[in-house]
Protein backbone atom coordinates (compact mmCIF):
# COMPACT_ATOMS: atom_id res chain seq x y z
CA UNK A 1 0.00 0.00 0.00
CA UNK A 2 1.48 3.30 -0.70
CA UNK A 3 -0.09 6.79 -0.13
CA UNK A 4 0.55 10.01 -1.88
CA UNK A 5 -0.14 13.79 -1.20
CA UNK A 6 -0.58 15.86 -4.64
CA UNK A 7 -1.43 19.85 -3.89
CA UNK A 8 -0.98 23.28 -3.96
CA UNK A 9 -0.15 25.79 -1.79
CA UNK A 10 0.71 29.56 -1.94
CA UNK A 11 4.89 30.38 -1.19
CA UNK A 12 3.79 30.29 2.63
CA UNK A 13 2.44 27.04 2.96
CA UNK A 14 -0.94 27.14 3.12
CA UNK A 15 -3.90 25.23 0.89
CA UNK A 16 -6.58 27.22 0.98
CA UNK A 17 -7.82 29.98 3.38
CA UNK A 18 -8.83 29.96 6.80
CA UNK A 19 -12.61 29.63 5.18
CA UNK A 20 -11.51 26.93 2.80
CA UNK A 21 -11.19 29.35 -0.11
CA UNK A 22 -8.88 28.77 -3.00
CA UNK A 23 -9.49 32.31 -4.52
CA UNK A 24 -6.03 33.04 -4.99
CA UNK A 25 -5.47 29.72 -6.96
CA UNK A 26 -4.85 31.10 -10.26
CA UNK A 27 -7.72 28.74 -12.60
CA UNK A 28 -6.95 27.98 -15.92
CA UNK A 29 -9.41 27.21 -18.75
CA UNK A 30 -9.78 25.63 -22.12
CA UNK A 31 -8.64 22.33 -23.89
CA UNK A 32 -4.95 21.58 -23.32
CA UNK A 33 -4.47 23.66 -20.37
CA UNK A 34 -1.86 22.82 -18.79
CA UNK A 35 -2.95 20.75 -15.84
CA UNK A 36 0.43 20.17 -13.70
CA UNK A 37 0.25 16.12 -13.76
CA UNK A 38 -3.07 16.04 -11.92
CA UNK A 39 -5.26 13.57 -14.32
CA UNK A 40 -2.18 11.57 -14.42
CA UNK A 41 -1.46 11.20 -10.71
CA UNK A 42 -5.19 10.93 -10.51
CA UNK A 43 -5.63 7.91 -13.01
CA UNK A 44 -2.38 6.34 -10.41
CA UNK A 45 -4.55 6.14 -7.55
CA UNK A 46 -7.33 3.33 -6.32
CA UNK A 47 -8.98 5.85 -3.82
CA UNK A 48 -8.90 9.22 -2.41
CA UNK A 49 -9.33 9.47 1.24
CA UNK A 50 -10.09 13.54 2.34
CA UNK A 51 -11.65 15.07 5.75
CA UNK A 52 -14.89 16.22 6.46
CA UNK A 53 -13.85 19.77 5.72
CA UNK A 54 -11.97 19.08 2.24
CA UNK A 55 -15.56 17.21 1.09
CA UNK A 56 -17.97 20.46 1.65
CA UNK A 57 -14.93 22.20 -0.05
CA UNK A 58 -15.03 20.26 -2.89
CA UNK A 59 -19.32 19.86 -3.16
CA UNK A 60 -19.56 23.84 -2.43
CA UNK A 61 -17.44 23.41 -5.96
CA UNK A 62 -20.36 22.20 -7.79
CA UNK A 63 -20.45 19.06 -9.90
CA UNK A 64 -18.66 16.15 -7.84
CA UNK A 65 -14.90 15.65 -9.78
CA UNK A 66 -14.19 12.52 -8.86
CA UNK A 67 -16.18 10.27 -11.60
CA UNK A 68 -16.61 6.83 -9.76
CA UNK A 69 -12.90 6.73 -8.26
CA UNK A 70 -13.58 5.74 -4.66
CA UNK A 71 -13.74 8.23 -1.94
CA UNK A 72 -13.50 7.84 1.65
CA UNK A 73 -14.35 11.09 3.87
CA UNK A 74 -12.73 10.76 7.09
CA UNK A 75 -15.21 11.81 9.83
CA UNK A 76 -16.25 11.17 13.50
CA UNK A 77 -19.48 12.88 12.79
CA UNK A 78 -22.40 10.96 11.06
CA UNK A 79 -22.72 11.72 7.82
CA UNK A 80 -25.31 11.80 4.72
CA UNK A 81 -24.24 11.46 1.53
CA UNK A 82 -26.65 12.56 -0.61
CA UNK A 83 -27.77 10.82 -3.65
CA UNK A 84 -26.48 13.45 -6.09
CA UNK A 85 -23.02 12.07 -4.83
CA UNK A 86 -21.74 8.73 -6.84
CA UNK A 87 -22.42 5.48 -4.68
CA UNK A 88 -18.18 5.28 -4.51
CA UNK A 89 -18.37 7.77 -2.14
CA UNK A 90 -18.56 6.56 1.58
CA UNK A 91 -17.69 7.86 5.31
CA UNK A 92 -15.34 6.40 7.17
CA UNK A 93 -13.66 6.92 10.36
CA UNK A 94 -10.63 5.90 12.37
CA UNK A 95 -6.78 6.24 12.77
CA UNK A 96 -4.52 6.76 9.77
CA UNK A 97 -3.42 3.27 10.57
CA UNK A 98 -6.72 1.80 10.66
CA UNK A 99 -7.76 3.51 7.33
CA UNK A 100 -4.86 2.61 6.01
CA UNK A 101 -5.55 -1.19 7.02
CA UNK A 102 -9.07 -1.13 5.67
CA UNK A 103 -8.57 0.13 3.06
CA UNK A 104 -5.44 -2.41 1.98
CA UNK A 105 -7.64 -5.17 3.12
CA UNK A 106 -10.04 -4.39 0.53
CA UNK A 107 -7.13 -4.44 -2.25
CA UNK A 108 -6.64 -0.89 -3.00
CA UNK A 109 -2.75 -0.22 -3.70
CA UNK A 110 -2.24 3.38 -3.94
CA UNK A 111 -4.50 6.13 -2.25
CA UNK A 112 -4.64 9.45 -2.62
CA UNK A 113 -4.60 11.75 0.97
CA UNK A 114 -6.15 14.83 0.72
CA UNK A 115 -6.96 17.91 2.68
CA UNK A 116 -5.14 20.00 5.23
CA UNK A 117 -5.53 17.94 8.53
CA UNK A 118 -6.08 14.76 7.21
CA UNK A 119 -2.74 15.06 5.76
CA UNK A 120 -1.18 15.87 9.06
CA UNK A 121 -2.00 12.84 10.40
CA UNK A 122 -1.33 10.44 8.31
CA UNK A 123 2.23 12.45 7.98
CA UNK A 124 2.76 12.16 11.44
CA UNK A 125 1.34 8.24 11.28
CA UNK A 126 4.32 7.87 9.02
CA UNK A 127 2.09 6.60 6.26
CA UNK A 128 2.35 8.98 3.34
CA UNK A 129 5.00 7.52 0.36
CA UNK A 130 4.96 11.06 -1.84
CA UNK A 131 4.39 14.39 -1.63
CA UNK A 132 3.93 16.04 -4.84
CA UNK A 133 3.54 20.11 -4.20
CA UNK A 134 2.83 22.78 -6.03
CA UNK A 135 4.17 26.02 -5.04
CA UNK A 136 2.00 28.74 -6.40
CA UNK A 137 3.70 32.20 -6.80
CA UNK A 138 1.89 34.21 -4.06
CA UNK A 139 1.67 35.03 -0.30
CA UNK A 140 -1.55 34.57 1.68
CA UNK A 141 -0.53 35.37 5.31
CA UNK A 142 -2.89 32.99 6.82
CA UNK A 143 -4.85 30.11 6.38
CA UNK A 144 -4.94 26.27 6.01
CA UNK A 145 -1.40 24.60 6.38
CA UNK A 146 -0.01 21.89 4.26
CA UNK A 147 2.09 21.08 6.99
CA UNK A 148 1.76 20.55 11.01
CA UNK A 149 3.37 19.53 14.35
CA UNK A 150 5.30 16.18 14.00
CA UNK A 151 6.71 14.03 16.66
CA UNK A 152 10.14 14.58 15.07
CA UNK A 153 11.93 15.60 12.08
CA UNK A 154 10.36 13.66 8.57
CA UNK A 155 13.83 13.61 6.23
CA UNK A 156 12.62 13.55 2.47
CA UNK A 157 14.34 12.65 -0.75
CA UNK A 158 14.17 15.29 -3.37
CA UNK A 159 12.41 13.37 -6.99
CA UNK A 160 12.26 16.05 -9.02
CA UNK A 161 11.22 19.47 -9.09
CA UNK A 162 9.89 21.01 -12.68
CA UNK A 163 9.12 24.93 -13.03
CA UNK A 164 5.82 25.52 -15.38
CA UNK A 165 5.74 28.80 -17.69
CA UNK A 166 2.85 30.41 -15.67
CA UNK A 167 5.92 30.43 -12.24
CA UNK A 168 4.20 27.07 -10.43
CA UNK A 169 7.32 24.98 -9.00
CA UNK A 170 6.57 21.48 -8.36
CA UNK A 171 8.45 19.57 -6.19
CA UNK A 172 8.33 15.47 -6.06
CA UNK A 173 9.25 14.00 -2.43
CA UNK A 174 9.75 10.60 -1.28
CA UNK A 175 9.55 10.62 2.33
CA UNK A 176 11.97 8.70 4.08
CA UNK A 177 10.77 5.49 6.63
CA UNK A 178 11.05 7.04 9.87
CA UNK A 179 9.29 3.96 11.88
CA UNK A 180 11.69 1.46 10.56
CA UNK B 1 16.94 50.91 -2.71
CA UNK B 2 16.30 47.47 -2.92
CA UNK B 3 16.23 44.61 -0.46
CA UNK B 4 16.24 41.23 -0.38
CA UNK B 5 16.68 37.99 1.14
CA UNK B 6 17.66 34.92 1.18
CA UNK B 7 17.65 31.86 3.77
CA UNK B 8 17.06 28.39 3.90
CA UNK B 9 13.98 26.84 4.86
CA UNK B 10 12.40 23.45 6.00
CA UNK B 11 9.95 21.96 3.02
CA UNK B 12 7.32 23.02 6.14
CA UNK B 13 8.52 26.74 6.18
CA UNK B 14 10.99 27.29 8.91
CA UNK B 15 13.88 28.83 8.63
CA UNK B 16 15.10 27.56 12.47
CA UNK B 17 13.91 25.39 15.11
CA UNK B 18 11.91 27.25 17.96
CA UNK B 19 15.22 27.62 20.09
CA UNK B 20 16.79 29.10 16.79
CA UNK B 21 18.94 25.82 16.11
CA UNK B 22 19.70 24.99 12.75
CA UNK B 23 20.61 21.67 13.74
CA UNK B 24 18.57 19.62 10.76
CA UNK B 25 20.40 21.74 8.14
CA UNK B 26 23.11 19.74 6.61
CA UNK B 27 26.44 21.18 6.26
CA UNK B 28 29.11 20.74 3.57
CA UNK B 29 32.82 21.62 4.33
CA UNK B 30 36.42 21.99 2.42
CA UNK B 31 37.15 23.84 -0.47
CA UNK B 32 34.85 24.36 -3.40
CA UNK B 33 31.94 22.92 -1.48
CA UNK B 34 28.42 23.80 -2.68
CA UNK B 35 26.93 27.07 -1.30
CA UNK B 36 24.35 27.73 -3.17
CA UNK B 37 24.78 31.08 -4.51
CA UNK B 38 25.43 32.62 -1.07
CA UNK B 39 28.69 34.26 -1.13
CA UNK B 40 27.56 35.58 -4.90
CA UNK B 41 24.52 37.24 -3.01
CA UNK B 42 26.74 38.37 -0.18
CA UNK B 43 28.87 40.49 -2.52
CA UNK B 44 25.98 41.75 -4.11
CA UNK B 45 24.91 43.55 -1.09
CA UNK B 46 26.13 46.74 0.88
CA UNK B 47 24.45 45.83 4.26
CA UNK B 48 22.90 43.32 6.36
CA UNK B 49 19.99 44.46 8.36
CA UNK B 50 19.00 41.34 11.37
CA UNK B 51 16.89 41.21 14.07
CA UNK B 52 18.72 41.06 17.49
CA UNK B 53 17.62 37.01 18.00
CA UNK B 54 19.60 36.30 14.50
CA UNK B 55 22.49 38.45 16.06
CA UNK B 56 22.62 36.02 18.70
CA UNK B 57 22.27 32.87 17.07
CA UNK B 58 24.53 34.50 14.52
CA UNK B 59 27.33 34.99 17.44
CA UNK B 60 26.75 31.09 18.86
CA UNK B 61 27.60 29.85 15.89
CA UNK B 62 31.55 31.17 16.47
CA UNK B 63 33.49 33.52 14.47
CA UNK B 64 31.78 37.00 13.49
CA UNK B 65 31.17 35.50 9.45
CA UNK B 66 30.12 38.83 7.45
CA UNK B 67 33.57 40.62 8.15
CA UNK B 68 33.74 44.10 7.67
CA UNK B 69 30.38 44.24 5.90
CA UNK B 70 28.24 46.46 7.76
CA UNK B 71 25.79 44.58 9.74
CA UNK B 72 22.58 46.63 11.75
CA UNK B 73 20.91 44.36 14.42
CA UNK B 74 17.36 45.83 14.67
CA UNK B 75 16.61 45.95 18.65
CA UNK B 76 14.93 47.98 20.63
CA UNK B 77 16.40 47.22 23.75
CA UNK B 78 20.07 48.78 24.04
CA UNK B 79 22.76 46.40 23.26
CA UNK B 80 26.51 46.39 24.09
CA UNK B 81 28.18 44.83 21.33
CA UNK B 82 31.59 42.91 21.92
CA UNK B 83 35.11 44.45 20.45
CA UNK B 84 35.78 41.34 19.03
CA UNK B 85 32.94 41.95 16.81
CA UNK B 86 33.83 44.11 13.78
CA UNK B 87 33.13 48.15 14.39
CA UNK B 88 31.15 47.73 11.06
CA UNK B 89 27.67 45.92 13.26
CA UNK B 90 25.79 48.68 15.14
CA UNK B 91 22.17 48.74 16.79
CA UNK B 92 19.17 50.35 15.15
CA UNK B 93 16.18 50.44 16.15
CA UNK B 94 12.73 51.86 13.98
CA UNK B 95 9.86 50.56 11.55
CA UNK B 96 11.42 48.78 8.56
CA UNK B 97 10.07 52.03 6.39
CA UNK B 98 12.55 54.52 9.20
CA UNK B 99 15.50 52.11 8.57
CA UNK B 100 15.49 51.59 4.38
CA UNK B 101 14.84 55.41 4.83
CA UNK B 102 17.93 56.07 6.89
CA UNK B 103 20.48 53.63 5.32
CA UNK B 104 19.22 55.08 1.76
CA UNK B 105 20.10 58.35 3.07
CA UNK B 106 23.30 56.83 3.81
CA UNK B 107 23.98 55.67 0.40
CA UNK B 108 23.10 52.16 0.78
CA UNK B 109 21.59 50.34 -2.05
CA UNK B 110 21.13 46.62 -1.75
CA UNK B 111 20.29 45.64 1.32
CA UNK B 112 20.14 41.69 2.90
CA UNK B 113 16.79 41.62 5.26
CA UNK B 114 17.44 38.19 7.75
CA UNK B 115 15.73 36.28 10.60
CA UNK B 116 12.23 35.52 11.20
CA UNK B 117 10.67 38.41 12.62
CA UNK B 118 12.29 40.89 10.77
CA UNK B 119 12.07 39.19 7.37
CA UNK B 120 8.32 39.09 8.27
CA UNK B 121 7.92 43.12 9.32
CA UNK B 122 9.80 43.81 5.97
CA UNK B 123 7.76 41.86 4.01
CA UNK B 124 4.47 43.32 5.38
CA UNK B 125 5.64 46.80 4.63
CA UNK B 126 5.83 46.15 1.25
CA UNK B 127 9.96 46.77 1.82
CA UNK B 128 11.78 43.74 0.04
CA UNK B 129 11.93 43.06 -3.82
CA UNK B 130 13.13 39.83 -4.03
CA UNK B 131 13.15 36.15 -1.94
CA UNK B 132 15.78 33.34 -2.52
CA UNK B 133 14.56 30.34 -0.57
CA UNK B 134 16.36 27.26 -0.83
CA UNK B 135 14.79 24.55 0.24
CA UNK B 136 15.85 21.38 2.44
CA UNK B 137 14.37 18.62 2.32
CA UNK B 138 12.90 17.87 5.47
CA UNK B 139 10.47 18.05 7.57
CA UNK B 140 10.76 19.93 11.07
CA UNK B 141 7.42 19.95 12.10
CA UNK B 142 7.90 23.14 14.22
CA UNK B 143 10.26 26.26 14.42
CA UNK B 144 10.52 30.32 13.41
CA UNK B 145 8.45 30.44 10.19
CA UNK B 146 9.80 32.31 7.33
CA UNK B 147 6.68 33.74 6.94
CA UNK B 148 3.82 35.32 8.52
CA UNK B 149 0.86 37.15 8.68
CA UNK B 150 -0.02 39.63 5.91
CA UNK B 151 -2.64 42.34 5.58
CA UNK B 152 -3.46 41.33 2.04
CA UNK B 153 -1.92 38.74 -0.66
CA UNK B 154 1.07 39.55 -2.27
CA UNK B 155 1.73 37.93 -5.72
CA UNK B 156 5.38 36.90 -6.68
CA UNK B 157 7.25 36.97 -9.90
CA UNK B 158 8.46 33.33 -9.84
CA UNK B 159 12.21 34.11 -11.44
CA UNK B 160 14.14 30.67 -11.31
CA UNK B 161 13.79 27.44 -10.24
CA UNK B 162 17.43 25.84 -9.22
CA UNK B 163 17.74 21.78 -8.11
CA UNK B 164 20.80 20.73 -6.85
CA UNK B 165 22.30 17.35 -6.71
CA UNK B 166 21.71 16.90 -2.72
CA UNK B 167 17.92 17.75 -2.89
CA UNK B 168 17.94 21.41 -1.94
CA UNK B 169 16.06 23.43 -4.12
CA UNK B 170 16.14 26.89 -4.60
CA UNK B 171 13.76 29.27 -5.96
CA UNK B 172 13.73 33.65 -6.71
CA UNK B 173 10.96 35.06 -6.69
CA UNK B 174 10.12 39.02 -7.30
CA UNK B 175 7.81 40.61 -4.99
CA UNK B 176 5.04 42.52 -6.96
CA UNK B 177 4.54 46.35 -5.86
CA UNK B 178 1.51 46.38 -3.42
CA UNK B 179 1.77 49.96 -2.55
CA UNK B 180 1.29 51.34 -6.13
Amino acid sequence: MKASVFTATSVDGFIARENGSVDWLPTGDGPGREDYGYQDFLDSVDALVMGRNSYDMVRSFGAWPYGNKPVMILTSQPLSIPTSIPTTVSAMSGSPHAVVQALSNKGYQHLYIDGGKTVQGFIRAGLIQTLIITIIPILIGSGIPLFGALPHDVPLRHLETTPFENGFVQSKYALLDINP
